[in-house]
């Protein structure tokens, strides 16, 4: 009924794929409150030298070493499965598959960056990571590779996802990791936050502000900081995935793929999957790549290109990014990964460079195509990664009306094991779809005009 | 640093292997109210006549049919990996292999079974199964493979499984099952046990007493009961375990194994290891076999080996195993999968022959041994596989004692994702080792001494 394409441990990709190396125009410099390109020294109290180095790297190709793979290969390569039992569910012409990372032991793609993280900081003699997390994919997984690799690890949790998942906090502190809720008492940013708003539900820019300067303040110096998303050198990590699809739909005999799709929230598993099939379509190939966003945090598809910082309070620089306002707080979405204000500059400028074509969703068409998902295929997903279930299920749908026998594939980003209560509060008919708040962009993008404006590049959707 | 040692589609075996045609004295037979052996035609109000089939079966090997095998291979052959890691941390000698049974789609061996029932189920008109479950392992297992096969599905799950973990209802009803704690007010078996103490903890026999009842009440016909550990078909199903791990420790080289480890609560995923084990055992390898269970439910060190009741209230057969008493109701451990008063007859058996040698363990030593694991390995194990995990430390600390490069192999038969509040328990001081009830064991042993006595077969333990 199912079908299973394994890759054997030989056949792990060694490289990285830099989408930097190929985007018809380069990408703009991320800039700092002086409106003067960031220089990559500047970043050095933040990131290891190895990470910005990836970070402003032209090289199309960056070799993994060996220490990350072997811990790679504990997982990976991951597998990619023909969803059989939903096409026929479907009654589809259309093939779909989907690659599984729920099956890392945190449960998602996000150690694919962790551990590639944690190792170049301990290289370098870093003891000790901060980072944020929303749902709490990122912040398992930081924690599981800091455990292996030997780092202490520390995670600011967005209030709503620490409040919604209680098990994500012990599964952090299982990998012996301490766990905070964010907006915190323990940062500047996070009391300036907790005094004009005791209430908040937090948001990942927030918690973002606080990690990095729990890291900047360390005095001891051998604290880093580390972000499980959004800065090309996280996206590079990912790219194992899309080159082990790629692999992996040529042994299931497919020699091509119409279309690709991965859920967005800052970008991390959308890029991961997708952006070897960008290089594909660089040069030449007809596929349609669309990133899927919540209605109620369309980043890409209501927020504009432009300059803004990654974080609430300004710890970050400005990055050249779509982006909803670095002080937007979107609705309590159950899907927290896909909270965040901005998005990747990679996956950014593919959409203004016309290369992928952005879908915003709303939450009770995921929950109700993740429950379908799950009763055909067998996997409970993650409420991020939904979104991609929801849209591989529509373009099944409509390939169905076009007669067409289209391959579709998305990635399944997560599993939802720690995520129930969103299902529980769909099946019991309390959730709801929000509207998207109009008037809150526009006040979030008026505190943005005194900022520079990123250069246009190319005709693009803005 | 870490090694997985994977098979590929083909390599999947394609039989399972049946104990009861090897072990060197006959099984002695279920027997009936009145003490007389149970005919497989007493079984059919319960049972798909394949699983009858399979339950009296002496033939060795039992071919796998192509359509359980298409659904196993979603996730199977799983694989089997090298704990270097964990190896170095405790600067053993010993060779340490794990078979990951936590990444099938409900995260333990539990579908193993599932699948294989759902389907003759499916295949003998049957429209839908009831059953117990403890922990939720079971429960969520049989929730999946209904959902992929098409059967509807209802659950009594132990009544302090359903309050300490709420995640697993969820996780049934994500897949179309209907959930209920046990006991409860829906059937006879439930009532009368509430009436007689309505806050009970519940156990797994009350639970199985009330699956049965739905199940054979059922005027429609169409409903059947399903088990998840005890019976000889459900062990059988489970084999495909010690078959693959067989062949993947061959691959990485290791021409014999010297000790082999599960935990036990019916034992079918101890059974699912260790069987193809035992098999070389009878024909003169010298392995030592290990089924572990908890200090406060030792059935197999403390029990004797009697015939009693499956379930609390006489629903079932009598069955020739190592026994607590029907009636027994384990102190509330986290390891609600190890809190059965009895132990399936293939594996009572083998500890009386002598083939495998029962261990009983404190569930804060588990727990040590688990988190020391999480952070070494990355899993996070399921409260019941922490027993296998203390023990495999325990084994590999002995090898450094005498400083033996010994082969260690157990059985990491499930994720502990959905029962982290075990885990958040013991991190916060709040778990104690209870000593075992002996006064209610005699209480409970006391009201067996009515019941036919069987056989002894050998001078074993008893």
């Amino acid at each position: 009924m199912n079908m299973r394409i394994q890759l054997n441990e030989k056949e792990i990709p060694r490289q990285w794929y830099n989408l930097s190396a190929d985007l018809p125009s380069p990408l703009q410099p991320p800039l700092g409150p002086d409106g003067n390109p960031i220089s990559p020294d500047m970043l050095k109290p933040i990131f290891p030298n190895a990470l910005i180095e990836q970070e402003v790297s032209q090289d199309r190709w960056i070799d993994i070493p060996e220490e990350i793979l072997n811990i790679l290969l504990t997982w990976r390569p991951t597998p990619l499965h023909r969803a059989k039992a939903l096409e026929e569910a479907l009654d589809t012409p259309a093939r779909i598959y989907y690659k599984n990372e729920s099956i890392s032991p945190p449960g998602s793609h996000k150690p694919n960056t962790a551990v590639a993280q944690a190792y170049y900081n301990k290289k370098e003699g870093v003891k000790r990571l901060t980072t944020e997390t929303g749902a709490g994919q990122w912040g398992s997984a930081l924690s599981f590779a800091c455990s292996l690799i030997g780092l202490q690890c520390k995670v600011f949790m967005v209030r709503i996802s620490f409040d919604q998942k209680p098990y994500r906090k012990i599964m952090m502190q299982t990998w012996g990791a301490e766990c905070v809720p964010s907006p915190s008492n323990e940062t500047k940013a996070g009391r300036e936050v907790l005094e004009k708003n005791p209430d908040t539900s937090g948001s990942l820019g927030i918690a973002i502000s606080e990690a990095v300067e729990a890291a900047v303040t360390d005095k001891s110096g051998q604290t880093k900081y580390s972000l499980g998303s959004v800065l090309n050198h996280v996206l590079l990590h990912q790219t194992i995935i899309g080159l082990e699809a790629k692999k992996q739909l040529e042994k299931a005999g497919e020699k091509k793929v119409d279309t690709v799709i991965g859920c967005a929230g800052g970008g991390s598993n959308f890029a991961g999957l997708s952006f070897p099939f960008i290089y594909d379509k660089i040069n030449g190939a007809q596929i349609d790549i669309i990133p899927v966003e919540p209605w109620s945090c369309p980043t890409m598809t209501k927020g504009p290109f432009l300059y803004d910082l990654g974080d609430a309070s300004g710890m970050t620089p400005l990055l050249p990014m779509h982006s909803l306002g670095h002080n937007f707080v979107p609705p309590p979405i159950h899907a927290g990964g896909l909270r965040y204000h901005g998005m990747a500059p990679l996956v950014s400028q593919s959409i203004v460079e016309g290369l992928i074509s952005p879908l915003a969703i709303h939450q009770l068409e995921c929950y109700q195509s993740a429950i379908f998902f799950a009763g055909t295929e067998g996997i409970i997903v993650a409420p991020e990664t939904s979104h991609a279930v929801a849209v591989a299920i529509r373009e099944a749908k409509k390939a169905k009306e076009e007669g067409k026998e289209k391959v579709i594939l998305f990635n399944l980003s997560g599993h939802g094991l720690l995520d129930l209560s969103g299902y529980d509060a769909y099946m019991g008919g309390k959730l709801e779809d929000y509207e998207f708040p109009t008037e809150e962009l526009e006040k979030n993008l008026e505190a943005l005009k005194d900022f520079p404006k990123p250069k246009m590049v190319k005709t693009g959707q803005n």
